[in-house]
Parts: structure tokens; C-alpha cells; sequence
């Protein structure tokens, strides 16, 4: 894991220890952009909600560098500036889609007890809410579908996600069982949102939460 | 739909309950092919397998019923005959791809000690084998991107799988329970086989048994 500057949308660099760009992440590209106004943190939150947007709508397949910059109302190299090739681009909106897990580690602040219902309570929370969900299943579409998405996934979701889980569990094999724990969440959003099979689709979040909690229990605080 | 000028042999009726083409279930289109050398049972076999692989390497929507066609050596035309729509082909190369979980009412039947495990070993056995895991992956990726593919899932999962899984139990909510453990199976699939993410990926898989088994045992037998 990378120890230092986590804070803003932080290293996604785990596609190998390739470029040797510096240590200042992904976004080492130095130079400003020409286009004064259309520069500046606005733009960059304006590119990242922008790619957001395309990959969740278009897919990673048929989403572009060009395609973002003109929801983005912003020039093609002004992406390259601020985020490099399309990959990074994705990573990028990973990161964004992913602000809600990147609590989790907190939720599991709070010691043992109960661990499993908090835990399963915040999941069904962030997967009912159609803002949080939306670009979740993107991903999760893309990266069914593109080795290079699953990638980027890969390495997002264990060195900022669950490896941060895992440093918080006192079971043995902690990474493993965070790795179980999420892909139970994952595999109930399919059932749920995406096939939409019932009665799982129309269940009572509570009757999920409490069938669900004792498994995660299990998982992260039983050995 | 009118009945009448469709090129090949048979109707390709599929928008509904209309057609009283005759008692014979779905593959009700009677009239049998002209070319000889490519009808017949083989050939019915052939389109099957060839939808199959064109639906797991090329994805549903890059797959049509003339590439179908061709991959098998057939016309289109007798693809419509013996199948009907693109849906139609792709339900029958679900069922195809789904036939190692028809037998899990009969993994089922032994009773409820042990079922948990029994359960957990089936699926893993399932998707260890790359012959059995490909169109598996191949359909959910296909239903994660294309309402279509989802709703003849959905059909088909529930009405053919879940529910006679759920008969076997004697759980209160036994098909939501059902869908849980199902749910579990397939999240954890995309973890390992899709994004691949470690220890998961390279994880003994008795030592995933060990850990899944108690869940579904929950799920499946305790109230």
C-alpha cells in the first residue's frame, strides 16, 4: 500500500511499476492548460463528473477521451492534462463512484459488535440510493466486460478498499474474508438492481439487512 | 405478427402470446426444413452450441442470428425455424449453459445436514471447469448489459432454477433465501474468475467451501 498523499483523488497508479513519472501519481502531467477559461478545479470536477456520466451511460466500450471533453464542454487535451490515457480517465471515476465504500473503514470504526448489521445497513443504503448506485453498476458493467476496466477495478478495489478493510479485522486471512464479505454485496446488487429477480427485488431492505448481517459477522469477526 | 412472408421455413413469432401455431410447446414451428443435409437433430445441436460460443466470445449484442447461422453452418432461416428470435436463441443457450445448475434440486435432495457444503462444492466444481465457466461469465455479462438478456435471465433463473431449488426447502421465504445464496455464488465468481481480485483469485478452493458452506447452510436450512 501507498502510505503518503491520500487525501484528494489520490495514486491509482496499479497498472506496474512502469512510468517512472514522478511521485506525484497518475495526474503528473505538470504543464497548465492555454484555454484560461476553461481551466481549474472547475474543469476537472466538470471532466470527472463528465466521465462519470459517459462511462455509466455509454459504457466503457463506446465511452472516448473526446467524447468526456465535449460533455465537459472542455478540449480533448485538457482530459489528457488532467487525467491521461481513458483507463486513468476510468480510474478516476472509479475513485469518484467508490466515495461512498472509501467510509467503510470507518464504519468498521466501531469495534466488533454489530459489525456485520452496520456494515450490510450501509451497503443496502449506498445500493438503494440511485445517485450512489448508478455509476456503481457501471463499473461493475465494465468491468464484466473489459479486461482493462477489471484491471483498474482490481487494483482500486483491493489497495484502496479492502486491504484498508482488512488492516481493521483481527481474523486471520482478513483480506480474504473482506473479499468474501464484498462480493456477497455485490452478488445481492446483481440479483436486485440488475436482473431484478424477486423477490429479492422488491424485499424490505431491514429483511435483507437482518438475513445478510450474521453472514458479514461471520466473515470479519469470527474466526 | 402476421404468419406469412417470413423468407425461411416457419414463423418467427415471438413478440407474444399470439401465434396458435400448435400444442407443441416452444418450439412449436413444425415444418421441417428443405435442406436436407442441415436439419435434423445435429444440426438443431450445431446452432445450439454455435449460439452458445458466438454469445460467450462475442457478447449478446455483437451476436446476431446470421452469425449464428453461419458459425454453424447453416441458413438463417433454419436458426428462425428451430429457435425464432435472437431472444429466443439466447433463452435456448441459457438453458444450454445452465443445464450442470439444473441438477442442484437434485444436489438438494439428499437432505438437509451437509447441504450448506454440498451446495458451496457443486458451484465451485461448476466454475473451476472453463468449459462450464465460460458461457456462465458470457451470460452475465450479456445480462448485466442488455435488459433483454437480463429479462430472459430472470425468466429462466427463477422459474426453472429458484423456485425448484426453493420447493426442496423447508425454510419460511425459501425462493428469497434461495436468491441470497445465489447471489453469494455469483459475487463471488466475479470476484475470482472476473476482476480476479487476490487472495481470492488463487484461493484453494476447499478453503472457499469451508467459509461459504456455513452461509448457505444458513440460508438454505436454518430459520
Amino acid at each position: 500500500m501507498t502510505g503518503g498523499a491520500t487525501d484528494g483523488p489520490g495514486p491509482t497508479d496499479d497498472s506496474g511499476p512502469s512510468s517512472p513519472a514522478g511521485p506525484t501519481g497518475p495526474k503528473r502531467r505538470g504543464r497548465p492548460s492555454r484555454t484560461a477559461d476553461t481551466s481549474g478545479p472547475d474543469a476537472r470536477t466538470r471532466i470527472l463528473e463528465a466521465a462519470r456520466t459517459e462511462f455509466a451511460e455509454r459504457g466503457y466500450d463506446r465511452t472516448s477521451v473526446r467524447g468526456i471533453a465535449k460533455a465537459a464542454g472542455v478540449d480533448s487535451a485538457l482530459v489528457h492534462h488532467y487525467f491521461g490515457t481513458k483507463d486513468e480517465v476510468f480510474a478516476a471515476a472509479i475513485e469518484l463512484s467508490f466515495e461512498p465504500a472509501l467510509v467503510i473503514p470507518d464504519v468498521l470504526g466501531d469495534g466488533t459488535e454489530g459489525l456485520g448489521e452496520r456494515l450490510a445497513r450501509y451497503f443496502i443504503a449506498v445500493w438503494e440510493n440511485p445517485a450512489s448506485r448508478a455509476p456503481l453498476l457501471a463499473i461493475m458493467r465494465s468491468a464484466l466486460t473489459h479486461e482493462a476496466a477489471a484491471k483498474v477495478l482490481r487494483g482500486f478495489v483491493l489497495r484502496r478498499l479492502l486491504e484498508r478493510v482488512a488492516e481493521g479485522l483481527d481474523v486471520p486471512d482478513a483480506t480474504f474474508r473482506a473479499e468474501l464479505a464484498a462480493s456477497h454485496m455485490i452478488g445481492i446488487a446483481m440479483f436486485r438492481y440488475v436482473i431484478r429477480a424477486e423477490p429479492l427485488a422488491s424485499a424490505d431492505p431491514e429483511k435483507i439487512i437482518e438475513m445478510v448481517a450474521p453472514t458479514l459477522q461471520r466473515y470479519l469477526a469470527e474466526i
